[in-house]
């Protein structure tokens, strides 16, 4: 069984810079594009056991990156940090509280 | 020539989970411990130049890994970010305008 788990499209995103030209390529094809094996096969030239060797490839590399440095843990942390200034700012002009939101986005970034 | 770099000091610490146990352990003892190449070789057993050839080869791939993922970006705009909250919870307190303290935090985050 051969399945697209979209959460490689994110590291994709994360970590694509650190794959070869080829992984990378075969990758976006696949997550970004959405084609197929037998699509890429197609337009790439290479066989469709070639190019289900290059994914498997890439996606494994993607894991040992997000393992290694959990890089959507800090994308995560930035958009909660995020949410809550533009919720503080919210509250300045509301001329409410803003002082936990900024101690806690503070907590978050700290953490 | 070969001379301490303490740039690679840092980056060991952004990227020193993707090195091998080898490379990571030599260049731990080179940055961190402030070891000579001569002292790392006494204490592993190795031969100097084979120390020198695994710093050269760690500070390669971490230089590698800051060219293309540029993390140490991202921690300066988490230090950046987290002055100006420490900023906007004083001006909260002497009951000053902190909305463009935050309001420059989310700018920083979002560039």
């Amino acid at each position: 069984m051969f399945e697209k788990n979209m959460k490689f499209a994110y590291l994709l995103d994360l970590y694509g810079a650190l794959l070869d030209e080829h992984t990378k390529n075969v990758l976006t094809s696949y997550y970004e594009e959405d084609l197929s094996l037998g699509e890429i096969a197609e337009e790439t030239g290479i066989s469709r056991q070639g190019v289900r060797h290059a994914v498997k490839h890439g996606e494994e590399q993607l894991a040992f990156y997000e393992e290694k440095l959990e890089l959507s843990q800090k994308d995560d942390t930035e958009k909660a940090v995020l949410a809550l200034l533009e919720q503080a700012k919210a509250a300045l002009l509301a001329g409410t509280d803003a002082a936990p939101l900024i101690s806690e986005a503070i907590a978050k970034i700290k953490k």
